[in-house]
Order: structure tokens, then C-alpha cells, then sequence
């Protein structure tokens, strides 16, 4: 892999070009406004790029990542399909997989494959600006094979993980990966969405607020456009995790009612034992 | 203040007793395992203290601080408030005051003020061993005088919130604190615990979190003594925020359920908006 092409010069795109071009491969992009491309190359983040979608440009490139919201990448594959090289591989980034994903595929049939992976990392500022060729340094890295995929296909996959930095390679199907990132990822926004919105007196609570809600809340702080978009597409999985998780507050809730002690106690026995797993190595 | 007496060196009164002896003042200490006064010896973190309670040693003190769980505070005084000497001042540490504030301040009647304060930090992990002079740096600290409280008893409280090096002290009533930490710290903490046990497949899915569900489950480490009792103590203002927060996501849930882009967005912006408050400065 000498070149490689990035469609989508934001967060991810721009941190995935930092990593890319560190490595010596020269880095070409795509994305909607001109002043991106300026500064991505002002910065050495790309070699060139272009605010248009040219066929000869597009042709040239072997290896192809997306780092576009889901629906946008798919309108994208729609319209310029007939510009993608026979035999290219393509990745994405995308936080859900499903439907798109197998849509995807669909329209390259018998011309480009395309590889789902998923980056677990990410900033609550959008922008290239804001990018980072350490944002991935020790972060979990999924890849999404199907029936679809080739050797070849989950090999380059895998390449990128490597370049940026990524700690944990995991293979999972489709299906997989969007139950566990309804549960790990979808669900934990909508929690400290609903707990931000809960309460009207925001600007009092400033005042007397400890670490506890300044870490639930974090990611309070969100991009409207595209979890708005990950939600809808993950729906029936986000949905299941909503209720499995209401349905335990309720049971808590419900003990502390009846001053259950035993069963409140041992509640949290069991999330103190399951938290250890999850403390950074 | 030349000398001050803490009972219970735990994490907290650990941490206090670091901060008060740095103030050049004489810590001396009440605790239940010997083992706890003699690291503390040891390590200068007091200057003297027992594991037993005698009435000489308690009535040498005009100050006294509490750092004991809010039960085992009350039935301290309960046991002991004879030997406490006449026109002493007394803080705590308690994470919740209501009933058991006023049931001190009752027993101690016409004979020493007891003035509540709550440094706004911890630390997952308890005992002495543990304890940091640097814990409450930055801290919210609130003190919740009732009609009971002199100017001395006020400015007792304020001088301790000083000398941890909080940043922010804040008056707040008994009843109002207990509201507002039934938000902010309680709900979070049982949030946490339900995210946690509402997922049994924990140890697969170690191998694929992001920040999100760390940061969410932090506080899912629990002391199930001490929380519970907070929990129970605090019953009713806590019902109170796990109510208006499950309809909150619920409300979420039912917009996902009906495609209502705009209503999720509208949801997402008003969490944004308001988290910025939350920043630290």
C-alpha cells in the first residue's frame, strides 16, 4: 500500500491521515469543503485532496477508506460507484454496520470490496482540527467480515488498525457488532443525554456538583446530526438495551423502596466484581 | 484552632488529617482498628490517637470532626456524648444530613453545636491507606447550618473547607443539599450499578469498550455499606430523581420507537447546551 484514499476529512478521517502519512504512505482525500483540504495539507495531514469527486481521481486509488456519517457514505457509494476502481478494497469507520454495511457490499458486487471496521475512540469536538494521531493509541478496533470478504480484504482492515495505533484487534459479525455497541456505546449516550435533560436547574447544580456527574455526562455533549442518525439505524438493538437497562433501575428503585438492604448490597456486589474487568490495563 | 480531634480514619479522615496537620495543627485521632493509628502515627498523619473511647481524651477537644458513615456517627453520639466537652464544635463529612443532622443536633442540645458540611469528592477505594492531602483540591464544598447554628459553628465549617483547599463553599439547607445530592451523586451512583449488572456478558465485552461505558461505570466500584445506608437515608428525594430520569429516557426511547429526528435532535441539543456548564474551569 503505497497511496490510499480518505473520503471524509473530519475527526476520524484527519486523525486516520495523521497516522497514515507518519507511516510513509502518501495520503489523498476527498471532503466537502475546500478549506479542510487547505489546512490537511498546510499540516502535512495529506499529500493533496479535492472539494469535488473527479472519476480519474477516484480511479486511481487501490485501497479506499470512508470516514463519512453512515447514510452519507451510502449516498456516496450510490452516486459514485461507476468511479471506484475494479478490484479496490475499501474500510469504513462507522459506528453501526448492519443495513448500511450490507448495502454497501451489494452495490460494489462483482467491482470493489468493501470491509467494515470500527475504530473505538473518539472526541466529544468534531473537525479536523481537532484531529489526533494518538486519538487511537490503545483503543479496541473491530472488523466486520462477511461471506463477502476476502483474506485480502480483512488483511487491509487489519493494516489500518496497526497504523493507528489501535491495541485490541477483534473480528465480529455484523450482527455483533451493533447488539454490543447498542449496549456500550448507544446506550451509554442516551443514559447521560436523559440525565443532563432531567433536571431543569442545570445552572444551580453547577455549584455543587462532584466528579461522579461530570463523568456520566461527558458525552452529554453531542453531535446531533450523527448520533441522531447511529440511533435510528440501530434502532431495534438500542431499543432492547434501553429496556433491559430500565428494567434493573426499576429493580434497584424497587428494593431501596422496600429497604431491602441485602438485595440493594448485593446489587452492587456484583457491579464492583464486574467493574474490575474493565479498569485500563 | 490548635488542635482538633477526627473519629473515623478512613479514606476521608485520612485525607483530612493530612490537610490539618500540613495547617500546622495538632490531629489527633479515634479509630476502630489499632492498625489505623499506628500507620497514621507512622506516617505523621496525626500526632497521637486510640481505638478506644475515653471520656478524658474526647473532653480535651473544643473541635471535633466526624468521618464516620451517618449511622455509626449517630450512635456514636449516642453512646458518647457525655464525655464531649460543653461548648465544643463538631463538623462531618456526611454525604447525606437530613434526619440524622437533626438527630444530633437534638442529642447535643444545650451542650455543643454540631454544624454539617460534605466535601464533594472521594475515591473508589477506602481506608487510610488510600487517603490524599490533595483529595478535595478543586472540591465543591457545602455546609447546611440549620437555626441551631452560631456564626462560630459557621465559620468552624468554612475554616475546615479552607484548610482541604476546596475550591467553591456553597450554604445550602439540610433538606436542599439532600435534593440535590439525590441528583447528582445518588442517581449517578445507581445509574452506574444498574448499567453494570444490566449486561451479563461483561467479560466478552471488555474486548470492545470504548471511553464511554469506563467513564459511565467508574463509580460502579461501590462501598455497598456505606452506599446503601446513603441510599436509604436519602429514600425519598432519591425515588424522586430515578423517577424524572426514567421518564426522561424513556421519553428518548419513544422517539427513537417513532423515527422523530427531530424530537432526538431537539433532546441531544439541550444536553449539549447545558454540559457546557459542567466544564471544569
Amino acid at each position: 500500500m503505497n497511496k490510499v484514499l480518505i473520503v471524509g476529512l473530519g475527526l476520524i478521517g484527519g486523525s486516520y491521515a495523521r497516522c497514515l502519512t507518519k507511516a510513509n504512505i502518501d495520503v489523498y482525500a476527498i471532503t466537502k469543503n475546500e478549506d479542510d483540504i487547505i489546512y490537511a495539507k498546510e499540516n502535512n495531514i495529506i499529500k493533496d485532496g479535492y472539494a469535488y469527486v473527479s472519476k480519474d481521481f477516484v480511479n486511481s486509488f487501490d485501497r479506499i477508506i470512508f470516514c463519512l456519517y453512515p447514510k452519507t457514505m451510502l449516498e456516496w457509494v450510490k452516486e459514485y460507484k461507476d468511479y471506484i476502481k475494479d478490484g479496490a478494497i475499501i474500510t469504513d469507520v462507522s459506528g453501526v454496520k448492519g443495513e448500511i454495511l450490507y448495502q454497501i457490499q451489494d452495490l460494489l458486487k462483482n467491482k470493489a470490496e468493501f470491509i467494515g471496521s470500527h475504530p473505538m475512540a473518539g472526541k466529544e469536538k468534531p473537525g479536523i482540527k481537532e484531529s489526533d494521531e494518538s486519538l487511537f493509541l490503545n483503543a479496541n478496533f473491530i472488523i466486520t467480515p462477511t461471506k463477502n470478504n476476502t483474506k485480502e480484504g480483512i488483511e487491509f482492515a487489519r493494516t489500518i488498525g496497526k497504523i493507528i495505533s489501535s491495541k485490541q484487534q477483534t473480528i465480529l459479525t455484523p450482527e455483533k457488532h451493533d447488539e454490543m455497541i447498542a449496549f456500550l456505546s448507544q446506550l451509554t449516550h442516551a443514559i447521560a443525554i436523559s440525565l443532563m435533560t432531567s433536571n431543569d436547574d442545570y445552572e444551580n447544580l453547577v455549584l455543587y456538583t462532584g466528579d461522579s456527574f461530570r463523568d456520566l455526562t461527558r458525552i452529554a455533549n453531542i453531535d446531533e446530526n450523527l448520533w441522531s442518525e447511529l440511533f435510528l439505524l440501530n434502532k431495534k438493538e438500542l431499543i432492547e438495551s434501553i429496556d433491559k437497562f430500565i428494567k434493573e433501575l426499576n429493580n434497584l428503585r424497587n428494593n431501596i423502596v422496600n429497604d431491602d438492604v441485602e438485595k440493594i448490597k448485593n446489587q452492587m456486589k456484583t457491579s464492583t466484581y464486574r467493574r474490575k474487568f474493565f479498569n485500563k490495563k
